[in-house]
């Protein structure tokens, strides 16, 4: 139930697991990256309205969260920033104000917060993390390749086992449509249709396609073509007869030729109906998806004229997106898991010992390890455990008239129950070899 | 000049050499605070408008960035949401929301940018990053000696080698209002000026209190106590007089008994003028300066009523905040540095060898090394040795028709100039032994 306290509708808190989880995520991906030479881009999380508005069309405008003038301007009611809607308006701005002062080619990542005002629902927030990873400047298939296998190498190294990668081309779907004569203002209506067949019986996609007002025999003819058993090879042959076709097969043969060796086998797969909505690629494309995950784990491909678009120079480009609150929920959950913030735990069992307890928590923090006080008004030893059991704390340490009298301290292995009594000078060299040990 | 592809007032694009320091920086405290036991916090970007406005007074609210509310409800100009203006804030709502199913003590960080609509300037900005970390639910002094010992190892592990950390109590500042007989209606104002002794000479500052309605003979005598040499000495007795300095006192001398042996000799420093201008701290208070530095590195305080009055449970609470911002203009800039964003640069000599060169970049990054093949046009050499140094590559593979022919790799060595013939099956364990070699 909604109360006055919880965040704004679509966003959330992020307690302690959740960030850890994030953070590992990021840390991953951010390594993975840099080992393919890209570098990290942060932009604000606002820019001027203008630069935001009128880039990727009316549905998207009423998406952007805009924020209010300020001071005097405030009546006005009007608006002059808003929130970053994703990280590739702010990208060709960033292209356009610094220009050969970027590398060439400029080969960057961008991970972080976007902000989107959709219906909230399951699994979809209006404040997510989006991680773009492109590369300006590069007409090569390299660096499509290159987008391609460190998107692939990123998901793999977080440990997600199962997933492909399909391949395609905007060349190859504009010379299928022109194989099968669809004429040109059903292209894009077909193209949304044909990606529905991986949903979709091939029964329902070609009654669309008919809606759609394709001829009924082309729509069945095509289908029928697309999900036959030797389909690629199939369409292979058709697309060898276009010019467009031809080039279309040709990009993604280069591609695979490239990523092909260096993935593991059956990995990536030519696939003629990924259409991947976005208008605005040029060349091949690509997606990630996993075994009983709706929807992908992102993708990309080359969008040659979008940085000029959308008010950058105008330069090619190519890159990949990762859907990471899709990949969050693919990764082992860490609700069940015992929270463990400390290491050692240690008592305070009077004000005079205080001091010294204090001091016993840096001793084991200098060597490494989570260390804190008990920090409550308790004096009992019973209650003190408690809570270093709760802290997930694998030593307790006690330090009270006895230990104060002998010089030592008492360490508590929490997980054995043993205790043993050392020296009160030796509390960090002791803690650091049974860390040690227990590696 | 300020185009319009700079980004908005007061905010910044961070590219790769500045991400790379702050998550440096980010990085050490995140692990300082993880070995105290303090857990990470996220909160949304925006919170609801009621949740934030109101709770630091007008000046405050008119500093906050306001969001527009969306859809048929945008016309009428009014905002619902409005972006985080500190951490605070939003850590008293999720104390209410999530009440007991938060450890007790409740200690957490917040790292992340708040938003303030301050006119930009020099080192100020509207969107900045605010480290904060607090312990909800604990009076004890322990709780304020750690949070002060955790914010002064974060600022000694970045390596800020010079700083000290000044040490006051809430309780001292009211006892010496007390033994002066300041008014209590002048209190505030009074204590306003005495903040300023580190920058105005003392007669400046007898001046400014007469002004605030102070008598000219105690205002005198005031200043010459706490600019006195042995200034600390006769507050000290001073403060003996008053159960309320007393109280102080006392508070102040716990902390400093728990904090000094584990600080270098000389660290911290009972500093009776020391105010720290926000109004809702309760007792001990602290504020961390290096030399030439205006202003703080931060500094935090006991603040025990506070969380309630934002909203939240009540809570006794002590926290501090560091001065991300100031401390990064300390830490040595990178701009000099030669960027290195590859340790191996790949050639690719011919569209025939591309397949081949882009799998030893893959090999190259299979052994942890950071790799990329060229992604432009050129095929000539010269060209592609200088790209490879512009990426401050530390080797470069050269793969042409004779290489093919032999099955090796020429790898060049652009420290030394020397190449070697590497076979090609050998590449990754050959730069492996010669990265390690290297370290």
């Amino acid at each position: 139930m909604a109360t006055q306290f919880d965040p704004p509708s679509g966003t959330r808190d992020l307690l302690a697991a959740e960030v850890d989880q994030r953070e590992y995520v990021f840390g991953v991906i951010r390594s993975v990256f840099t080992r393919y030479g890209f570098e990290p881009l942060q932009t604000p999380a606002f820019e001027r309205l203008d630069v935001l508005l009128g880039k990727y069309g009316e549905d998207a405008d009423k998406l952007v969260f805009k924020i209010l003038r300020r001071g005097e301007h405030e009546a006005s009611g009007e608006a002059d920033l808003a929130l970053r809607y994703d990280h590739t308006v702010p990208l060709a701005r960033v292209a356009a104000a610094y220009g050969s002062r970027l590398p060439t080619p400029y080969k960057r990542y961008a991970l972080g917060p976007v902000w989107r005002a959709e219906r909230p629902g399951r699994d979809r927030y209006r404040e997510f993390v989006q991680c773009d990873l492109d590369t300006l400047g590069s007409e090569s298939p390299l660096a499509d390749s290159e987008a391609l296998c460190a998107h692939h190498d990123a998901v793999a190294e977080l440990g997600i086992g199962e997933f492909r990668v399909l391949l395609n081309s905007r060349q190859v779907l504009a010379g299928l449509l022109d194989a099968f004569g669809v004429p040109a203002d059903l292209g894009a209506g077909v193209l949304i249709t044909l990606d529905k067949l991986d949903k979709l019986s091939p029964e329902a996609v070609t009654a669309e396609l008919g809606q759609r007002g394709l001829d009924p025999d082309k729509a069945a003819e095509l289908v029928d073509t697309m999900t036959a058993p030797d389909a690629v090879a199939r369409i292979r042959d058709t697309l060898k007869q276009s010019d467009e076709g031809s080039v279309g097969l040709d990009e993604v043969d280069r591609v695979l030729s490239l990523v092909t060796p260096q993935l593991p086998p059956g990995r990536i797969a030519f696939t003629p109906r990924l259409v991947r909505g976005l208008s605005y690629y040029t060349g091949p494309i690509w997606e990630v998806v996993a075994p009983g995950v709706a929807g992908s784990l992102g993708g990309g491909g080359r969008y040659d004229h979008l940085i000029e678009q959308l008010g950058g120079p105008d330069v090619p480009a190519t890159g990949t997106s990762l859907g990471i609150e899709r990949i969050l929920t693919l990764l082992p959950g860490r609700e069940g898991a015992r929270p463990a913030r400390l290491d050692v735990a240690v008592t305070v069992m009077a004000e005079e010992f205080a001091a010294a307890s204090f001091g016993f928590a840096a001793a084991a923090r200098a060597v490494g390890l989570r260390a804190s006080v008990y920090l409550g008004a308790s004096r009992k030893l019973g209650r003190q455990l408690r809570w270093a059991s709760d802290q997930g704390a694998r030593w307790c340490l006690i330090y009270g008239g006895e230990e104060d009298a002998a010089g030592t301290v008492t360490v508590r292995d929490l997980r054995s129950g043993e205790q043993a009594a050392v020296g009160a000078g030796e509390i960090g060299s002791y803690l650091a070899r049974a860390a040690a040990a227990d590696d």
